[in-house]
């Protein structure tokens, strides 16, 4: 039964592990850890926890904190935290989940440009662990996932967006020039930190696009695109905001390769996931919706070809905490430590 | 001091006309009709119209609502009920404008097509009107109206698609092939029905594309663009629907033309709306929001070229409810009776 | 490894049974039923469980339901429709639980009553089966339900009540007469069926009170306390609803009996409780909300006596479709047979 | 057309006063001033204003403020600043009209209590205006008004309950003790301002009640009802919060006087509010939601004698941002200047 020791606990990562490992038949929570609240129960921070998760809240660098014996740490903390635990942690024979950017990318340089867009420093606290590495997808790095001690977890918007075009890119169905990803998300992907716009009334009947100029998350999606191509990919991508709380809703566009229709498309599609538990693949005529999937770690992805247009059409579903976050870190988790992907996770939405 | 009748007051677009023009300082609501709870007041059906409107329901064929003077009749109501209508008020002098597809189109072939696409009788009901009909939309259309007798008010995801595309298409700022349109509305858009995927639990927190096999609404925008380009337009077109109630996002794309950047987009775009009072345009730094145009007439444009990509990009802001429908209507009508455009319509968003 | 068979299967309540079940370690769904899509497996009426329940739904009276084995039958459907079922289910041997208020009442006096209030039939169709029926509510009925075969589960607002009122009323802490409940319930409560008052835009932004004259559920509310008082118990009970999806907030008023203040109230509410794994009791300076049990089967009790006013005060938050249905049920079918009553239900909260 | 000043234009208040005054035939307003984001246009910071407000925001004490000309001041800021700019504007000939507690008590010692209850210093700054200061409720206060140059507008609870509770009160139709208010609020009651409890995620599907201690408004609503009363009032007062942006609902509670039914209470209802144009008073039977008044000024009070339990019950729907604030300001407004009560504020809800 391997113990876990969670840094950010108590953001909406960190509550995505404790919720999904308290139900989970093998992993444990062997201790928590955030920078406020320190020596609180992190039930006395987040009440709903009471008698499910009164654990002490413990400083990420306290000397009790690090002595908890663990088998693995995920970290879901912010950019930048990561990267200065990894070490230490890998050091002492454990494995390493992190949450941010910190190891979606094996070299320096893509780092350093994924951090410019954050407006953070470019130059990687731990450049020597990146080559090491695996990016916390498993639909596309099963077998990796299963040797990695150190799995940097995907962005919410990117595995939506990934798990929605790997197939078509792969095999070559849509035209690598001018793909678009125009992505809706739920304001639970925000984080918990109140903001001016994730004000209630400011929220409450309106929905708006944001940074234009370049997410962070088209990063890892043209990483992944590109290494399925075997050729280089750019996107446009257009992120969203949507008064939900859980879900993301990605259209992603194309223009289709001469001669696939939706019955190719459909059937490459299904060839892709076959062996991918939490991915189904629709078509266009099957009614589908964010809340489908809610709190559930499947992707649901719709292909829609406009032959009248042809245009390339996949619709990917997801829950951004789940199969965008905490979801895909317990997914990884399981292959990490040799169980059945599926354990702790197998079930259905929430309805209604 | 024009009088107006509604036919199909009691829903959603017949009451946006009813909460207008109780404000307009020049129309005056001489009747209104509809098909169920005849006999009753419009305010027994809605109460919160007490005091303001309680002009009994009439039967839209009914002799007393048909002698009721009018200068203008407004048909707010399901296709196929403004062709049958719109004859005997034009003979009898009045104005006539309708809210459906009905008149939308001035030819017979298209609107063949069009009721295909909603599974209704292809055979219009008074062909002979089809070519006196001028579409709705005043900014492309405004000296027609201000002569026009028979207006066919345009589709709500049209107004949003065409607003933000026509400089484009116009200028040639866009490629003519592989527009993508991405449309997100509010659930008022589908009118007062109640129907299992508008009931409040169900789309909670949920969101969901819909229609992909082609709306009816997409053929406005081509035949709309086609004209503007003077060559042939299509688009692909995918409707979504989001748990808010009012409100349209639609995120417009294509590839740029060769040598087209940012700049040149924004001073097309300001030139092209220069002279129309309810289209602002923004460029791709200005955070706007659908809020921003809730319970008002405008529509907020912002343009954003992915010059990496070579992506052009239009988001397009309105309410559905008012520039999207009862909105544009009155500004129609102002049009039609010589009116100052704004007039009764020049007010900001409601916030929060 | 009991069998579960459940009629209703496709409304919120079965939903609830199957989402339950489908986790539950013993209990084992086999096989379902509905009036409607008879035929179609219960994944092809609600997607989101494909994979998870795919059983294919039978008519309620087919012999091949009837045929199938199973130890316990749930019926969550309107009312009348457990009357006509049970009796069958248990001559054969298997128990039976009922989600209407079939079982509720141990009289057909006061059935009629309530039958009454809700425009029905007030002759039970199976009166000789009252006398056996056990309420199902755990904290009041532990013993009995442990010894059951037919239980009529609670409705939802009268668990909140109930649950709130009952320390207090059966320790004499608060006046008999001048009981009022002010409930509100969030829109799932009324059930899957699409209604014009709960269509999205109707409800979006709208919260109102209903049946002022008499909400059938005060009736069991009325007979617990006055079972727990020994003397006749009358409520002012006011049904609201608002725009959430799940939850219910009840707020309990009376007046404080001659000497009681918030230590004696605070003290009697957790001795009450000590022994009931769901209910928790808070003082007045906890913050809590209904999202503190959405998703879980817990409901939180805040106690607070104005002591300026002499006004008793209690607060009961519940997730309706929970702890107030198909929460309650499992917690029932857990005692019915033997099994610690927390047994599959033992999570927190699912947030955000 | 007299010239108003905003003080605190870019909150909630002060933008609900804008919007009015937008729309009023005979204010005008004149300068905005707040502490933030001065030198800006308020349509900088709130761009839906854009077009419509672009006045530059000034230092509430900056000379250039000072030195334009008005005559009335309208200070929409949190406790404590009406107070130390009252005196100097009164002295130059301008009314005053402030929304925060600083004129809602005529004595110091009534102050110092609610101020207290908030936590802020208990003694006034300009206790020598309190005797001049007239109560802002039209309703029960429109003679004071018409004569009024120093006012204090009401809370928005107080609204509520004050005008749900005053016949009941004033006629003896209730009895005196054991007085309940329930009332749900919208958020945008709490102001622009972000806090970790309207973080969108969090208040998306959960409600609560809070300050049950004590909330500061229980004063004017006691004040108001004693002084109807001729004998002390206290009220017991639950303050909640429900996921809607607009809207109070208040449930009010008592025990019904002796030979008081339904009948009379509708009936002396109806003679209380006769000459006031806002207010509707409605019977048990008739459906009536917060959403029936969003967006307007109007005051729907439904009484329902529930006569089994000798339960009294009136029930209050109001937009807190307009009849609960910016639209009682816009009232007594007129009020004070001679206009009619409803002018510029004479319109029904927007629906949906």
């Amino acid at each position: 039964m391997p113990d876990v020791k969670i840094i950010g606990a108590t953001g909406y990562g960190g509550l995505g592990m404790v919720e999904l490992l308290l139900r989970h038949p093998e992993f444990r929570i062997a201790a928590v850890a955030a920078t406020q609240d320190v020596g609180k129960p992190l039930s006395a921070v987040w009440p709903y926890l009471e008698g499910y998760c009164d654990l002490p809240l413990h400083a990420p660098d306290a000397p009790d904190f690090l002595a908890v014996p663990a088998d693995v740490v995920v970290c879901s903390t912010p950019d930048g935290v990561g990267m200065v635990n990894a070490g230490r942690e890998l050091s002492a024979g454990r494995k390493f989940l992190d949450f941010s950017g910190d190891f979606r990318f094996n070299s320096e340089d893509l780092y350093a440009e994924y951090a410019r867009r954050l407006g953070k420093d470019p130059q990687h606290k731990a450049p020597e662990l990146l080559p090491r590495a695996v990016y916390g997808l498993a639909e596309l790095h099963r077998d990796e996932l299963g040797r990695a001690d150190l799995v940097g977890n995907p962005g919410c918007f990117a595995v939506s967006c990934i798990l929605g075009l790997a197939p078509a890119v792969g095999d070559g169905l849509v035209e690598r020039a001018g793909i678009v990803c125009d992505c809706k998300s739920g304001i639970s992907g925000a984080g918990k930190k109140p903001s001016p716009s994730h004000h209630y009334p400011e929220r409450y009947d309106s929905m708006n696009a944001y940074r234009l100029s370049g997410h962070q998350h088209v990063m890892e999606v043209e990483r992944e695109l590109t290494n399925l191509a075997g050729a280089e990919i750019a996107v446009a991508f257009t992120p969203q905001v949507v008064p939900v709380c859980r879900g993301i809703l990605s259209c992603l566009y194309g223009r289709l390769a001469p001669g696939i229709d939706q019955k190719r498309l459909l059937s490459a599609y299904r060839e892709f996931y076959a062996a991918s538990p939490f991915v189904a693949v629709k078509d266009a005529a099957s009614p589908v919706a964010t809340g489908d999937v809610r709190e559930s770690n499947r992707c649901v992805v719709t292909v829609a070809a406009d032959e009248r247009t042809g245009t390339f059409r996949a619709i990917s579903h997801i829950d951004n905490l789940l199969k965008g976050q905490a979801g895909s870190a317990v997914q990884n988790l399981n292959l990490m430590f040799g169980y059945p992907e599926t354990l702790g996770l197998d079930r259905p939405a929430a309805h209604p």
